[in-house]
């Protein structure tokens, strides 16, 4: 153990995360929808947490959470969010912001450390409303129209309803304060399995791969599932199904070593059980940090398309929705969390990039930013089964202080 | 032309079609779902038609409409329904109601014909509160708890809800008296392209087709889109599209001439584009007049789901939701048919199964019971745009009605 070990309080780490676990439980996960109830006392948790770590605490108008320093020297910006997926795992999101909670509260305290560590929650990462609004409002990308657009998903309340009705409405919104920090860091679950099946404990992540989402439309005839024969249907469904086996068949030979993609929605319409559906429609998601790759798929995906509509039985329409800006984390970062892993993991860690979106891509627009992740058993993740061993996590803990330490330290 | 054609009105019958299109009326279909006010106004339509053929008129507490005659001698039960599905043809149910008012109000009259043609509209044939409400309530096969349990399948409207909104609740549900008739006909567009691609006028149905409806579910790993890499997924949406695909490529071999299938809806889990589906479902059916054939396709469908889950990625469980029960047309009805056809139509008449269910499948289980089948244009049905040439609508009632007079004597 090197002689300048942060004092890192496993035991605390872990009562934090089991504190924010118990509010809005769910099995062995929660649910905290944004803005409801738990999630609202999740934030006032942290809220009182902070000035124990010497840092003034705020809530904002959109629902972060933020401890501000008076301390002299440079910042860093730490945090990640304490809202979950509906009926979602207790780690993703809360992990990263005890980190920095703990960070905070072993750095800004010691006088041999110049500067303090920041911490945020940003609210709404998980998109009940929309797409990283809580980072993307400090980092000015969010206009009060934009709030005034938004909805939840699944309930279709506005955002303003809710901003009123947990009591923020009519707050400022937080604005990062250019030149302020000197980066940003967040931790955060794998949600994978490569550092499981490697033995290894922390990840370095050198980019956020960007996602291209489309929709993709099947139409055919709409007729009588009785009556059609087999040979004279034109059924939107089952080109859709046809279609869905190609990608699987084609892709692998095509894709780079990191490439996923998905159909994470099927509609037949008119979706009865004794109607030849019509028309169909897929949501199909793509990420890749090479936007490279990407082109080559979807030029794969539309000359697949123009090839069935060829056939003249069903046409077939591609329509992107979602552009994908991969994010590139900073490299001293990467360096300093290498260096953290080595004093804290045995060097047991790998570079790799992050398959999800996160908040590190929304700060990293404006400042150097990077992330570093801990395993997850079996790789489970937006389940409430999703976990960590607690040996890895306060593990973890260590190694994101100690980066935190040699950030600032510079 | 034989000297005893009947006065078929051509006109009057095309007169009817259209007045009925106008009534709810959608594009060049209509929208009368049942119990809705143009359903309802088509009913009172009818009601008021009836006494033109020497009928007395009744709609009963389950909102059939039925014409009775006060005549001597045999009585021929014809007819069909008069609501639609949603936002459907105009002729499908019309088409056997106006039919059989053109035969009540040409042979009741004629005091050369022994007998009269009574007129039956049946509720709901359509299926929105249930299953051939209507006829399954004449013949003595609905409770009342039945009728309390039923629902509209859209709105979620009850039954009794409706029928009280109608004004029908509390009337009786006429029953049938057994003895009274000789049997049943009914008329109706083929909703398919036999007719129309063979160059012929007259379908004479042989029997009813009977429906296996099931429920395949698909049980894998939910989990996240972008973190899970492609080979360590169990991602039940695509074990749902690769079956789909194996059933179309395995049945042709399998099946009967006329055997079809379809999946006429399928639902992913969770269903959000970011996330790899945990459980899939989809709905299949398939039709055929010989349970051999489908008991052959529904062992191939459990040996080909018990692969799968051998395979140990995901799991498959088949359930089946509904047992056909094929119905078989009366025999001398089927010459009568074909012997008008040949009087009619040239004798440019097939037998054939029906695809689809029809009223008289309930008629058959209590008197002998027959369908004939003009041509579709396309074969379009259960669409807004389904079609039939005028010419072979009219060519249809004569056979109808001349058929009607042939079972009347005998």
């Amino acid at each position: 153990m090197p002689d300048n070990r942060p004092h890192v309080q496993g035991a605390r780490v872990l009562g934090d995360l089991n504190a924010l676990r118990a509010i809005g439980a769910y099995k062995t996960g929660v649910h905290k929808p944004t803005f409801s109830e738990p999630h609202m006392r999740s934030l006032q948790w942290l809220a009182q947490r902070l000035p124990e770590a010497g840092l003034d605490a705020e809530i904002d108008g959109i629902g972060n959470v933020l401890g501000t320093s008076t301390k002299s020297g440079p910042k860093l910006l730490a945090g990640s969010h304490l809202e979950s997926q509906n009926f979602a795992g207790w780690l993703d999101g809360p992990l990263g912001v005890v980190y920095a909670l703990e960070a905070a509260r072993v750095i800004n305290p010691d006088s041999n450390t110049n500067g303090a560590v920041e911490v945020a929650s940003w609210c709404d990462e998980e998109g009940h409303f929309g797409s990283f609004l809580g980072s993307r409002s400090y980092v000015g990308g969010v206009t009060e129209a934009d709030i005034d657009a938004a909805r939840d998903r699944s309930s279709g309340k506005t955002m303003r309803d809710a901003l009123r009705d947990v009591g923020l409405a009519g707050r400022a919104r937080a604005q990062a304060e250019r030149g302020r920090h000197i980066g940003y860091l967040e931790a955060h679950i794998e949600q994978g399995q490569t550092l499981e099946s490697g033995g290894l404990a922390i990840g370095v992540v050198t980019s956020i791969v960007g996602i291209w989402q489309y929709r993709i439309t099947f139409t055919g005839e709409q007729n009588h599932a009785g009556t059609t024969r087999m040979d004279s249907r034109k059924d939107a469904g089952l080109a859709l199904v046809r279609f869905c086996v190609d990608i699987d068949d084609r892709f692998p030979r095509l894709s780079g070593p990191r490439t996923v993609w998905t159909t994470g929605r099927i509609t037949l319409d008119p979706g009865a059980p004794s109607i030849i559906p019509g028309s169909a429609e897929m949501l199909f998601q793509m990420r890749d940090d090479d936007p490279g790759v990407i082109e080559r798929l979807e030029d794969v995906l539309r000359s697949m398309a123009a090839e069935v509509s060829a056939q003249g039985r069903c046409g077939v329409a591609v329509e992107r929705l979602r552009t994908g800006a991969p994010a590139m984390m900073d490299a001293s970062f990467q360096r300093a969390i290498e260096a953290a892993s080595l004093a804290f993991a045995g060097g047991r860690s790998i570079r790799m990039p992050s398959g999800a979106g996160h908040d590190a891509q929304v700060l990293a627009t404006i400042m150097p930013a990077a992330m570093l992740f801990v395993p997850s058993i079996g790789g489970i993740s937006h389940h409430w089964s999703e976990n960590t061993d607690d040996a890895d996590i306060v593990t973890g803990a260590e190694v994101f202080v100690d980066a935190c330490r040699r950030l600032l330290a510079g």
